[in-house]
């Protein structure tokens, strides 16, 4: 069975750095092994540069980003608590239905999808609330979620923040925003195959992880044991060893080119597609100001497909005759906008050229 | 940072096929691309040839082993049911952990470490539990479980079985044994890197499936959707792709050498094993009859070992001189066993004579 090779400019995954897929193929190790757990730590620090933080707990969970927002809810969220969700998109909701199922009592902070929430409206929402949630980067609009401005009004919540689209992407900074729990995927602005979560927890969420989390494979408290430099080392799990090589390996990536340079080359191409759908007479779905350069959400010009051609069926010409995966909306948006991607790897200005230049082609008009 | 080539005797990870490391680096595409859902679909095809299972419902959660055990019974165990669980090692333990944490009504049944659990005390536990689990192959202790004889008289119980260092190295007969849920882990028998963990569920306990699982992540009814052949493909998670690549390579190297010849193989590898340790003056730790192929525990001569050096030296004057990886024993046998892996591409013969070798040259007397 065999694979064109496809660039990558849907919601993800992205396309992997080299690097990463190079380092995918190093021989397996045992996960206890000296060099193992040398290479972990160093994984770790790595991560902490990223997230902008020194939180002694940074670390990749074994699974993919909802996973880490499972973890974020299961080892602080007590039965009874109120947890307010921002809500402007799909991982909102998930949000939801995550916290619902540890017991939370869930307050809603809505805005329409497309729109970002209001910073105020999410701090008003309940007076004394255990956990306050937000998506950073709405993977389902293209919106960004203003982050920074919601630490001065938290009081005792612990801030729990989505970051599986915006970290390495976006400016993301986990200690000057005050940001208790947040987790990422490897599959988007990282460059790395799906399949890990990195996730950071600051000292005083540590401080309010239930007893025993309803989670034994999420459970922080257990795998802070194996993770943590210097610490017990203990086995909870088979850590995803791979897995591991290639997140080490999209790190190394990330930190040779530099953080604020990897956002720049991001606000780069995300400008110019911007800029290039527009100039092809589209209409961007995300509110401007808060418009993501790494995801783009833009309105399907149902007048403008070819003859006979819903917009799955020009997705799939997109991937059949070019090889370029772009994505359909999710939700209450399905059928009425795409999704493109720029993130990692991806996020090259050749990669915008080539999206616009097939894209007028194929349009009517 | 480089790593040694190891030869992975360990409880696992086991050495990758060959062919599984090649398929690692095939370009990621993407989880809803249609040439990975083809793979997919022949992935779990694969998977029910080595499950010896017709349940439509059999494809890898993207998590290891432990995760696997956790979707056992947090789809089928609502709070107060009772569960019945065999403990005879740290895999046992573990399971009624993670009931409590469904809030079963854990009853325990145990026997020695060691020593293998008695079926018909299993069954007698309780007159109606809602799910009997049983670990098959017990990695903490090397002991085989009888599973086979528990179906006749499970009553209306849910039988869940740990497969995880079972699975492609001695039979496990899903359908046969009426097993209803069973998981495993790639990175043992089946010679993959760790990362996901195979699972299927019989019809029966798709009906018995709860409302609402406690875990988002692990909601089979919502897994399902995506990862059947003919189903609506909804995306729920982001599938790890590359590791999904190298399950399925994997799979494809253990069809294509037989089910039953890898079985064989795994057999005279591990009767090699113990013959050569017993010839070498040492104790197996796992009662005769119930002795694993795959994963042989050994008591620890401590007045034959080298001057100075603890049994934890050992393992390490093993790992630096040679490569090689060994394991210590967990919880009441720590200090006191090693573990000896022999599990999918590790399982030839010449480690055998490999590590005998090395055993030989190192102890005493």
């Amino acid at each position: 069975m065999s694979h064109a090779e496809r660039i990558l400019m849907g919601p993800g995954p992205s396309n992997p750095y080299p690097e990463v897929t190079e380092a995918m193929v190093r021989p397996v190790v045992g996960h206890l092994d000296p060099g193992f757990l040398a290479l972990l730590d160093e994984t770790n620090d790595r991560l902490r540069t990223v997230w902008r933080t020194d939180n002694p707990l940074t670390f990749a969970l074994s699974g993919t980003g909802s996973a880490g927002m499972e973890a974020a809810f299961v080892n602080v969220v007590n039965p009874g608590d109120v947890v307010v969700v921002g809500v402007n998109g799909a991982f909102g909701e998930r949000m939801c239905d995550v916290a619902r199922r540890c017991r939370a009592e869930v307050v809603r902070v809505e805005a329409p999808w497309g729109q970002p929430l209001d910073p105020e409206q999410v701090l008003a929402a309940h007076p004394n609330p255990a956990v306050i949630a937000v998506v950073h980067a709405e993977t389902s609009t293209g919106v960004r979620n203003d982050v920074g401005c919601l630490s001065h009004g938290k009081g005792d919540a612990l801030l729990v923040v989505d970051c599986v689209t915006s970290l390495g992407g976006i400016p993301v900074e986990i200690d000057a925003w005050d940001v208790d729990l947040a987790y990422s995927g490897t599959q988007k602005c990282l460059g790395v195959p799906p399949g890990l979560s990195p996730f950071t927890v600051s000292a005083r969420a540590v401080e309010r992880f239930v007893e025993r989390p309803q989670s034994w494979y999420l459970d922080l408290s257990m795998i802070a044991d194996y993770v943590s430099a210097g610490g017990a080392r203990a086995y909870h799990h088979t850590a995803p060893i791979s897995m591991v090589y290639a997140l080490h390996a999209g790190l190394g990536v990330l930190v040779d080119e530099g953080l604020e340079a990897s956002w720049e080359r991001h606000a780069a191409c995300g400008a110019m597609l911007h800029d290039g759908l527009e100039a092809l007479g589209l209409e961007l779905f995300a509110e401007a100001g808060h418009r993501l350069p790494e995801l783009t959400s833009v309105r399907i010009p149902a007048d403008r497909l070819p003859d006979g051609m819903d917009e799955a069926a020009c997705r799939r010409a997109l991937l059949d005759r070019y090889g370029i995966e772009i994505g359909g909306g999710l939700g209450p948006v399905a059928g009425q906008v795409w999704r493109i991607g720029l993130m990692g790897h991806t996020a090259r200005l050749r990669n915008v050229a080539l999206l616009l230049a097939v894209l007028g082609e194929m349009l009517d008009g």
